[in-house]
């Protein structure tokens, strides 16, 4: 791997982010904290523009392409935030953007993806299907394919986690949702090169432990992927978020699914916050390993806040 | 009124709001503008530490005590927002802080003012019997009575405004909701100032209608509260407010305490944000007076996210 990203390549982002999006605000919560035994802050990337933390990637993906690309437009598959990304570092920069979706995506992610100007293609059961479909449509029409862990993406989402130590120099431990990886490898990148005592925890699904296994195996492995969670549902792993993750990541631990629901159900009642399946991980997690948290600073990253209304009643109702 | 806040007032308020707080989003929604015809913004007050405006005022207050006030610690009554405030600036400035909230109060909103350090006490049926007799014990104990209104609340929560006109200049329309009428008051002082062209209209409850019927008669005049949005929720109007909001503001609406829960629900489903009653009414007002907004750029305040979690079970359970 010659092109791992470095704390510098954070940096330079920076100013791409900041020229559209705000800092999102790190809180404290005595309620959580004294549930979990620890002294428990949020990253608040569900307060995003579009719910979540990568349209940070999506901005300096578009800040980086030449004029020809430009013209070409961007093509990409997604389950949701990721596509919303990038039609927002497509809308403000001017480029159109092709975003196809497996069936059944959450309809509110598809319209807000709609709602910032991108043409939004229903194709396949599931997002590898979509995905693979999409990059020969780019491909044919000359435009640029872009995928959930391009290096682009991973600079800019790196940016939250130099505000999380901005605010909270002294933090311990940072637990973060696993998707395609490129949250987690940012976080600790840019974790561990600030202060390599940080711990870096990820966090999946039990119900799509595909980049765990591969983690904790040293391969890569697919998996069943059953979670409601679609922002941590990966079927098939990615090969450069688990090089780095390898290198950085202390930790990888699974939760149950109902597990996440209750932390759903926690965060919005003590925090007025909604979170997604992806943003309420890091509670379920940190609920489960009170012994290993107690006394520390640990932050939780809220990656998105994108939940069906559909899905909140069910948790609601039960 | 000799002391009637001032642009400059807000202005010299910011550094000590910025101390501890980051300006919040304002965020545009296309699903929102499209329902409303408008181009629709949210400034999302709630994502505040304590999930509302007022911490803004709560920071300005505690900043401007006397070594001998700061001793005698500060004293309110709420029924949880402005408390939330108080005793947030207490707690950072490293003062006591004793909040007397009527009984049936939002345990949410108490947890979390106890959750700051502030010690809490039930009193009596409603706001204004408890903050009769806290200001009572206030006196007693020689602190200091902080009442909802108190000029250098107006002058912190006016802050708001400014990062409103910072990031939206052209801004035709701000809708605010109005409870003691802090928020509406600073908004109007700051807004007009700038630009006397921006419309600025209060939002009330039809079923807490104590403030709008005052600003519309002319007279002080008490009314039926039975609103469940307790943060609109007044019977008894405040002069200082209603004098500002008579020289300032260009209309003041009803909604219905039904049409306020409707908005909730959108609110959730299309933008992911959980309002309490008072922050979604805003939008309840903007889905009324569609003709009157129509292509405008109009921002709806979220005053705060302070829901209880049976409140949004009732409304998602119909």
């Amino acid at each position: 791997m010659t092109d791992m990203p470095t704390l510098q390549d954070v940096y330079a982002a920076r100013s791409h982010v900041y020229q559209y999006l705000k800092p999102t605000p790190l809180h404290h919560y005595a309620t959580l904290s004294e549930m979990v035994g620890a002294h428990v802050y949020i990253k608040h990337e569900n307060h995003q523009p579009v719910g979540a933390f990568k349209v940070r990637g999506g901005l300096v993906m578009a800040s980086r392409l030449s004029e020809e690309q430009r013209k070409g437009g961007l093509f990409t598959a997604s389950t949701g935030n990721h596509g919303q990304s990038i039609a927002y570092g497509a809308k403000v920069s001017g480029i159109k953007a092709t975003i196809a979706v497996p069936e059944g995506a959450n309809p509110g992610k598809v319209a807000a993806m709609r709602g910032l100007g991108a043409e939004v293609i229903f194709h396949g059961k599931d997002f590898d299907t979509a995905r693979e479909w999409i990059m020969k449509v780019a491909t044919d029409k000359g435009g640029t394919f872009v995928g959930p862990t391009d290096e682009p993406l991973l600079h800019g989402v790196g940016t939250y986690t130099l505000e999380i130590l901005e605010d909270l120099p002294d933090v311990d431990v940072i637990l973060v949702p696993v998707g395609a990886g490129s949250g987690a490898s940012a976080t600790s990148i840019v974790a561990k090169s600030i202060n390599p005592k940080i711990e870096v925890i990820g966090v999946q699904s039990a119900q799509a432990p595909a980049m765990q296994l591969s983690w904790k195996s040293g391969d890569l492995v697919s998996a069943q992927m059953e979670t409601f969670a679609e922002g941590i549902a990966t079927r098939v792993p990615f090969e450069n978020t688990q090089i780095i993750m390898r290198k950085y990541l202390d930790d990888f631990v699974l939760v149950d699914d109902t597990e996440i629901e209750e932390a759903i159900r926690i965060l919005l009642e003590y925090t007025h916050n909604l979170a997604e399946g992806a943003g309420a991980a890091p509670l379920a997690a940190a609920l489960n390993m009170k012994d290993r948290l107690r006394g520390k600073k640990v932050v939780l990253v809220m990656s998105g806040g994108n939940l069906s209304l559909e899905r909140l009643k069910m948790i609601l109702s039960r």
